[in-house]
């Protein structure tokens, strides 16, 4: 379990508009050198989209952290914060070639891609760049499982990193993504292992692979307990060696949501309680966020926060959960309902734990009027 | 069809930056008209959530249209478009006390409710304004259907009226909402029957209303085609005749998506076209906006927007869309292929028509960096 004594601090020593996130640098700071001490060979790059916040993002250069941008935006976010062009990687397959062209000319030489219109795009706009082809993997075990958006075969693999070897560019690994809040620590073995293939067959083809970018999908702690940091690095080490032996590859991981989740919280406030009618009793509870206000993983219940209420001691009863908007689709757990204290009332503060991660970003652009997620990093 | 001629002469004319969203005000003014002729006992409410920009809401103004607004800050942008106080109506039902205070200070007097404990916060912060209770009914026909979300049985709907009365508010009406893109003309015949009977309880407990909302869910044309605002109009007198017989009662609706959709295109550029496999020929389009820029209502696949692109006489062949984000969620159309050219080619534009509604206020603030929607209203 994370501390949260020096948010809930802060949270007490300030009296914050709701709703607003705080995020604490110390508890990033924590799993960054987690990963760092469970994984000591593996580069990091954070995954700058899980939470950009320049704080967060000085913070991480400052710890030797590497990034992985989305975009030539995120790009510019993390050179701003003082990364190294070498620290920076664009991890998205899908890039405008005048955004890979932008990239370049600030000195970025490491793409991602997944087919040949790419590899294409990057070699006029790139010259001489670094690759590492996507590949397609399931995502079994996944509670925010990805689809087939990203990635190629295995067979196109090969033959995307032998056109980007004759256009000039340096076919330099293998990348792929187990799917995000992965709570099966062997779900990197199938990628590894095919990825292990990839490298051998490359080797007969002449090109030489060195890195495997074992992606994201760490997981951060919400109502369920999930393996450690640790677990998931012997993991992932024993996978590597069986399927590689004696030449275990460069690695790099792209940790967002387990670097930054468990640092933040929102404070947020009930704006009612209600009833649908006399027979049914069950308790809607509107908060003033939801599902457009940065709470956009609770999609079909994928991700569910933990609450904490000043009644937590006091009876609980199943309540429907819903955010502020006038859409009938924002709504947070309804099919499995949540157990909220019978003493809880309009104006009370609500607390949402695990939020640092894809809250801010998924913010939408002023829905209905409210304003998107204010943050403030401590 | 709607008439796009001189949204395309803009588009031909100006070398936007894409994604970017233009709105024809011509097209507007034809959607208020036409809901003016079809229905003009009835009182225009835009729904100001669909597209706030403010060259929308002053052309509304202008046209002596009355405005629904879901929170404290859609007050004041209709107020700064010149709307009248009386001619808004706080329409949804999930409220801070302290902004149904600061809309009653900025003169509004038309609140929405659909429990007792909204009713007490409004007797306290609006005291005396005029209040509807919001009923439950079902959305069928609805392309995107709403929940049990807003709204109260009929039964606690008649308590939540008294209620009101003895705590010095005026009862006025009943509310409801058939579902958004309803395009079932009887949608909205159980709703009507049921404000009947209410009417005629409320009436027994000497509480005279006098108003129906109506509420949205009024379609504009994708793909499929739709009954026009006269037939609403004509179906929606029907029933008000044919269960409120010689008293019918003042009549007010909430259209957003029918007074904005079709006034609205998208230009968006192909950033990627791919294949997963050798052996699996689907081409994967991916453009340069998708669902966390502004085209949220693809969830589930739940609205289908007509593309337009320079090659439409060419053969085509059934393509999975997705968004340019690193996310695995953001794709538009994959359960149900659409047929794109076959010579499409990356750099192409396409124009998302029809994306006037729930675009720009829907688009993330700035997901994986990439800018929230951008708009021009001609």
């Amino acid at each position: 379990m994370t501390n949260h004594a020096r948010l809930y601090k802060y949270f007490s020593q300030n009296d914050l508009p709701t709703p607003c996130l705080v995020v604490d640098t110390e508890i990033v700071a924590e799993n960054y050198n987690n990963f760092k001490r469970a994984m000591p060979e593996t580069a990091i790059f954070y995954a700058i989209k899980a939470n950009p916040a320049p704080e967060i993002l000085r913070l991480l250069v400052r710890l030797g952290s590497s990034f992985d941008a989305a975009s030539l935006t995120e790009v510019k976010m993390a050179l701003e914060a003082g990364a190294s062009p070498h620290k920076i990687s664009c991890g998205n397959t899908i890039k405008k070639e005048s955004d890979i062209k932008g990239a370049f000319e600030l000195g970025i030489k490491t793409f991602a891609v997944d087919c040949f219109a790419e590899v294409e795009k990057i070699a006029r706009s790139a010259p001489g760049s670094t690759v590492f082809c996507r590949i397609l993997t399931d995502n079994k075990g996944a509670d925010w499982p990805l689809s087939r958006k990203f990635g190629c075969d295995a067979k196109m693999a090969l033959a995307v990193l032998n056109h980007a070897r004759k256009l000039g560019l340096i076919p330099n690994g293998i990348s792929f993504h187990v799917g995000s809040q992965q709570t099966n620590l062997t779900a990197w073995d199938h990628a590894i292992e095919q990825s292990a293939n990839l490298f051998k067959e490359c080797e007969a083809c002449g090109i030489e692979l060195k890195s495997v970018n074992l992606g994201g999908g760490f997981p951060t702690e919400y109502v369920k307990n999930i393996p450690t940091t640790k677990d998931y690095g012997t993991a992932i080490f024993k996978s590597l060696r069986h399927h590689f032996g004696n030449r275990v590859p460069e690695t790099m991981i792209e940790p967002g949501r387990a670097m930054v989740g468990n640092a933040g919280i929102i404070k947020s406030e009930i704006v009612l309680i209600s009833q649908k009618s006399e027979s049914e009793p069950t308790r809607w509870v509107y908060l003033d966020i939801g599902k457009f206000g940065g709470l956009a993983e609770t999609m079909d219940e994928a991700i569910r926060y933990p609450f904490k209420t000043p009644h937590d001691d006091d009876e609980k009863t199943p309540c429907i959960i819903a955010g502020p908007t006038c859409d009938s689709m924002d709504i947070l757990y309804e099919k499995t309902p949540y157990p909220l204290p019978v003493s809880l009332t309009i104006g009370d503060e609500l607390f949402i734990e695990n939020t640092g991660a894809y809250t801010t970003t998924y913010a939408s652009n002023g829905f209905n009027g409210f304003e998107p997620l204010q943050q403030r990093v401590i």
